[in-house]
């Protein structure tokens, strides 16, 4: 059972996002990654309205996650699932090839596809009613398009994208999760296959699970966002 | 002397590019990280506008570099900098904190903070004259100035991101370069200064010219773009 309060593995997270983020913070990926491991880990929260003045020091941009394991602390989710890959085969092979595509993919859904869902998240989300944005959006949606059928090709029939399941494919179905929040991966037949199984995982409902009961249960909405 | 045509190690880029491109294809980092730790690296070219079908199985989106170590082949530069990091301690602490930093770092500078160079490269260099880029350029650079307030806090005094230079500082400088092409970085006093010591560094410089050299040299520019 994963969620464990005496781990020395701990998750820190928001207790209390806005309904738009509910299921997408980005605790899920470290969860998914711990209950694919069998890893226990404890939820510490913040509050997104008013973050310790200390938390700067483990996160210079305010963001969650960060891992803590027994005195380390690391933030970003890339270095976070290659620290919790480490543990365990189940999340990263050990060497060769496999070890090397691993890490590759990981990199890649982070630095060559998750940019795309991050403007297409402006374009088509905080800033949709602006006219810059309308304008826009068509182009983006081309661009995103012709990345994603290059990312279609690469994956071909294979199940996951580096071998067996690994950390790359918690950050790329997670990234490729956000696009399909635009209506944008349903035209790439094997991505999408690919999003569904992912998303079908019992390990990724339970880490989803988690963060909607933390978010849920734990900490009344601040009076005004 | 890093460049070694005998080398095990070898980095695949574009023996040629169109000017704009001069200076910032992405060998850059790997070279400047062979560079700083004294690795020997071979030089492959393959040609821009007329890539080798193969290639797409090295690089699924068709960009450089790649590495190739013996049998093992790694693109993504935030990988290709993680393995040679565990090649040398001046590129990557072995353990503890120090580690964790480091590598947390090079993930941020790829997945928080090079995306807005991704932005602002289409917004003010290659949609430029569009009119939603137009009206976007204002409200972009505003975006990114609170991304590097931050960034420029987290940094603060010290020399280098992550303690001692490192892999992270790699990737950070490079993308803080693509950033200050736009202008976007004089404003920030600290992070100005750790871009100027960056590129100040004699291996990064060796690592510039090399990438100069051979785009000016080995291979004729192409009849057409």
């Amino acid at each position: 059972m994963p969620i464990d309060p005496d781990s020395s593995i701990a998750i820190t997270t928001f207790g209390w996002v806005p309904d738009f983020a509910r299921g997408f913070v980005r605790d899920l990926r470290p969860r998914w990654a711990c209950e694919e491991a069998g890893i226990g880990y404890a939820v510490r929260t913040i509050d997104v309205m008013n973050k310790p003045e200390e938390y700067a020091a483990l996160q210079p941009f305010g963001q969650v996650p960060v891992l803590h394991d027994g005195p380390l602390h690391i933030f970003e989710t890339g270095a976070i699932l290659l620290h919790l890959g480490e543990k365990s085969e189940a999340l990263l092979p050990p060497g060769g090839q496999a070890r090397a595509d691993t890490i590759a993919w990981l990199f890649a859904a982070l630095n060559s596809v998750e940019p795309y869902a991050f403007e297409a998240t402006q374009v088509n989300g905080f800033a949709r009613e602006e006219e810059w944005a309308r304008l826009r959006w068509p182009g983006l949606q081309e661009r995103i398009a012709t990345r994603l059928t290059l990312l279609d090709t690469a994956l071909g029939d294979r199940e996951w994208i580096a071998g067996s399941f690994s950390i790359a494919d918690i950050a790329l179905v997670t990234v490729l999760r956000e696009l399909d929040g635009h209506g944008l991966v349903s035209a790439h037949a094997r991505l999408a296959d690919y999003l569904a199984r992912g998303i079908a995982r019992p390990d990724f409902g339970a880490a989803l699970d988690a963060q909607l009961a933390l978010i849920d249960g734990s900490a009344p909405p601040p009076k005004e966002i």
